[in-house]
């Protein structure tokens, strides 16, 4: 016999992530209800996982419930703030047990790691769907934006970049080592990083789409434009390796799906920017520079621009 | 040519509901930044709409608009919360622009007229499915629950039920007044009443999935059990007419979709309860009491017991 839709999202959901007092009432209710700290805005993002469209068909589920929530968690990071709580829209084909034990293993286990309580959500029927929204702190007027960066701004970016797009392109490739291909199933959102740049970053923006479509926002929001230098760009040795065997930048520069935080620092900040770049286990690169003149352009060492085939991953592009 | 998604949430969705001043960052970066009020909890819920499931297939999108905001501030109505936010998780088949437009235009309205701003969202591709999710703000401490019925609390209803149900039974029936129709397609959130009876319900759910089924969860969460008196249900003339050309309870009782409040309150605040009674636009009407012996009795005048054949719309129901 299936499960009800109410005993489903009681069953699976009640007890997710972590335990926090400041959860007045959580799953259960016709809302959830929840004491903000004193001195702190809210920020909150919400994001939708497509079947077929962001993950493969057939896609294993306890990876999918700890990505679902990670590249949600990644838009907290790229603000800067406190993660705390999550709701969860999950729109489902059937009722499978065990997929949706594996799922919730995978959320809760980052949420966690992270101190967030899933708080809320909704059961349904239909095709795979997964809406998450995440909700976290901030000291108020302290969010790192994407109108913020300023000419001559260093720009940096947080771990490495293209593991995941290689992962994606070659899709079932056995010589595609796991380290790699969990940079694409099991992205880390750059949290605590994130926290670490409030008062040292001008700018700041998680890399989904692709660090051009990415750093494009920030220099749309902020009126500027950009110079990279792609030998600078932080990449694995299989990323490496691709690159100069195709001579073909698009890894680093297009691919997405890293979920990296890409920042601006102003120069006055650069000995703070190295203290934190040798704190970051991750690590954080300086790629490039803010400018006046519109546009992103990708040089090498000896002058030459970067052609780039395709600009990040769109919906709906034509 | 298709719009890009970026250029898609912009467009449609920046400036959609109210404008207000505790928006500190809205549509547009990674995150929406808020300011709660101090002395406040803050109260959230999403819900998911799914074509095919929750509305039919080729359904007015302005209508829709206005439909899929409209539930989820129910919820909030049923915590006696002030709404205030709003994010948007939209999975559209493809772009179409007189849709979006009409979608927006029948949420905003709404949003507008309850002080609601649409703060962010994520517009992806893939089978139409539509989550929302609401944000409130009630008295630390003050929420109306689903679990403090107590013995011997009244319970009580909004407005009419039934309409809703009746409109989904009889598709396309062009003998359904319009009246009946909008009840199914353009439910009211009884945000005002909600907030009037904080201090008075001792608990409050609204009724989305049928009279007996949320009365169901009240009863399981405070540990109660209920019989209501069926004649007493407040019902427009149609649905009266249904009831006894039918002998057949089942639409106020169990049809759901009416995002009617049911509330109990205890029989020492009968006077205040009959206050705002009178002063209820949509009216407020006692149709039982809370008792100790679990489970839902529906009797007749003249203590008849009222078989039904289906409780509530469940998903996954077998």
């Amino acid at each position: 016999m299936a499960l009800s839709e109410f005993r489903l999202i009681q069953r699976f959901f009640a007890h997710t992530g972590a335990s926090r007092t400041d959860v007045k009432l959580g799953v259960g209710d016709d809302c959830a209800v929840l004491s903000l700290p004193a001195g702190k805005e809210l920020v909150v993002s919400i994001d939708t996982l497509v079947e077929g469209v962001h993950f493969f068909e057939n896609s294993d589920p306890e990876r999918l419930g700890h990505k679902s929530l990670a590249v949600n968690l990644s838009d907290l990071a790229a603000m800067g703030a406190e993660p705390a709580w999550a709701t969860l829209a999950l729109t489902l084909p059937a009722v499978d047990e065990d997929w949706l034990e594996a799922f919730c293993r995978g959320f809760s286990r980052l949420a966690a790691a992270h101190n967030v309580q899933l708080i809320g959500g909704d059961t349904t029927s239909g095709p795979l769907n997964i809406s998450i929204q995440v909700h976290g702190f901030v000291t108020a007027g302290a969010a790192l934006r994407r109108d913020g960066a300023q000419l001559g701004d260093l720009i940096y970016v947080t771990g490495r970049l293209g593991d995941a797009g290689l992962a994606l392109r070659t899709v079932g490739n056995v010589a595609v080592p796991a380290a790699v291909q969990s940079r694409l199933d099991l992205p880390t959102p750059r949290l605590q990083e994130g926290r670490a740049l409030v008062g040292l970053a001008h700018a700041a923006i998680d890399i989904s789409d692709g660090l051009i479509s990415d750093l494009g926002h920030i220099c749309d929001a902020s009126g500027v434009g950009a110079t990279l230098y792609v030998e600078k760009l932080p990449c694995s040795q299989v990323v490496r390796d691709y690159i100069h065997a195709n001579n073909d930048w698009s890894l680093p520069l297009s691919a997405g799906d890293d979920y990296e935080l890409c920042i601006t620092i102003p120069p006055e900040k650069l000995a703070e920017a190295e203290r934190l770049a040798a704190d970051f286990e991750c690590g954080l690169t300086p790629i490039g520079r803010i400018e006046a003149s519109a546009g992103i352009r990708c040089l090498t060492a000896d002058g030459q621009a970067v052609q780039l085939s395709a600009s990040g991953y769109e919906h709906f592009s034509s």
